[in-house]
């Protein structure tokens, strides 16, 4: 026997059948390590569910799908409804017996598409994108993709062939390459290089996959002397948090809604909101200095 | 009532007698939205927990100290053994109630010296770092500090002075500048030109408090055409998760030991470790190619 007994346990609370307990959302958080630029996603929970006076508990997972050690720990703490986060945009596996309770998924999507997710809307955040750079007069635009496995790329294709059409650009005729990985943001500066004479750039605008990329390639730019947006422009996508305020100029970018997200995840929840399947949720143009 | 009987509740266990449980860690988590860098030292509890058949769940904190909901909620899950940490190092106050549990420090102090806490050596860090710049035969350094009201202040200054004794530069002349507030990194472009005539740095080596300063030092020297480390030198602290690797050229740095930090701190509840007090971890020198 532990001594916590001055303590209430949830358990014992709910046993009592006590109407005025607080109720609980158990989050299972992955890829919290690697891709730590979407802990808002983790903090609008915290903050929608406090003001409904919700509690929040977080588990890590390691893997997906959790291991069965994970989902009998997350039962063990009894959560009113479940949400199922990814930091990273991926497909995840819910086991079966998580199925049974309330449960929303956030940026992520699952095998099975009944259950509801919130999801940014790349198609429309890439279209908009391209749609002011186009209208800015950029026409000569080269890529640098998220690698072509990744969810988001076909996506945000979709939105980038929409844009291109409404300014009559042949979209087989662009300048696109995808990174192998990740994390390779080395590729970037062959990727220039390769579209660079006599140290000038044979592009008008860099449209970069991730911030991550345009931060090489700001690096790589300015060091061969250019200005940016005056010789060439870029475009950012993530408006990543902690770097997306670092860029000299600063960077024009599209935001991945994870605050968003996770506060409709949480409303789902808490409001008990009848929606299925995948629900986008709008990704901003945030408009600064690069083009 | 819920519909979970079929999964055992932990508190459920414990009135059983059931000495096969498995036991668990609760981690308070302050600052994660802030500083999301930091989560390394969530994963290094986690995976050391999990290594050691523990289990652990996280309760983020929005405000410290903690409010008495966050803690009934922590305590309601009955953890057996506690850690209260900080993504950025600073002083933390513990509610007297968590005090009678096994609990540890991790990346923060408490008001009460005699809590076990596990914090970076930052004035071995900023010794190392600074003995291995004077060693490659910089002698004119400008420092761009962290703010002077931060926890490592006063830490890194013990260490820089050790580092110019032994080499015998006089501290009272040194071009120091401390930011204003910590994500004052505008404050940058101001310091470097205050200090650069037609053009040219008046000093061989910048001395970065973290790496963002360094971030936004290297567009402004890279802009300005000069060679890094050829015509001047950078010197980062932090070894920042997912900055670290966009530096061109790769940034040489102090590495934060966050996994570390983490992983002492589980270790400590999981062992039963007989320690008191402020333990420091250390804070290696990664050396690349920016000096």
């Amino acid at each position: 026997m532990t001594s916590f007994n001055s303590y209430p346990a949830l358990s014992a609370r709910r046993i009592r059948g006590d109407n005025f307990q607080t109720r609980t959302i158990g989050v299972f958080a992955l890829d919290t390590a690697t891709t730590p630029f979407a802990v808002e996603l983790l903090l609008s929970i915290e903050q929608t569910a406090q003001q409904a006076g919700w509690n929040v508990f977080i588990l890590n997972l390691l893997s997906n799908p959790p291991t069965d050690q994970n989902v009998d720990l997350m039962l063990s703490h009894r959560p009113d409804g479940l949400i199922f986060s990814a930091m990273g945009l991926r497909e995840v596996t819910i086991p079966q017996r998580l199925k049974s309770k309330p449960l929303v998924l956030a940026n992520c999507v699952a095998d099975d598409s009944s259950l509801v997710s919130y999801v940014p809307d790349d198609e429309t955040g890439q279209y908009r994108a391209l749609h002011h750079a186009f209208s800015q007069g950029y026409r000569r635009p080269l890529f640098i993709n998220l690698p072509k496995k990744s969810l988001a790329w076909k996506i945000r294709q979709a939105g980038m062939q929409r844009a291109c059409q409404a300014f009559g650009l042949a979209t087989g005729e662009l300048l696109q390459y995808d990174l192998s990985e990740h994390d390779a943001y080395g590729e970037t500066a062959a990727i220039l290089e390769r579209h660079m004479i006599d140290g000038r750039p044979q592009f008008d605008i860099l449209i970069c996959g991730n911030d991550r990329i345009a931060f090489c390639a700001y690096q790589l730019l300015l060091g061969r002397g250019l200005k940016i947006p005056g010789d060439v422009a870029v475009l950012g996508y993530d408006n990543m948090i902690g770097i997306s305020e670092l860029f000299i100029p600063a960077l024009t970018t599209v935001q991945l809604p994870y605050y968003e997200i996770g506060r409709n995840a949480a409303r789902y929840l808490i409001d008990g909101l009848e929606v299925s399947g995948a629900q986008p949720v709008d990704c901003p143009l945030v408009v600064r200095e690069s083009l």
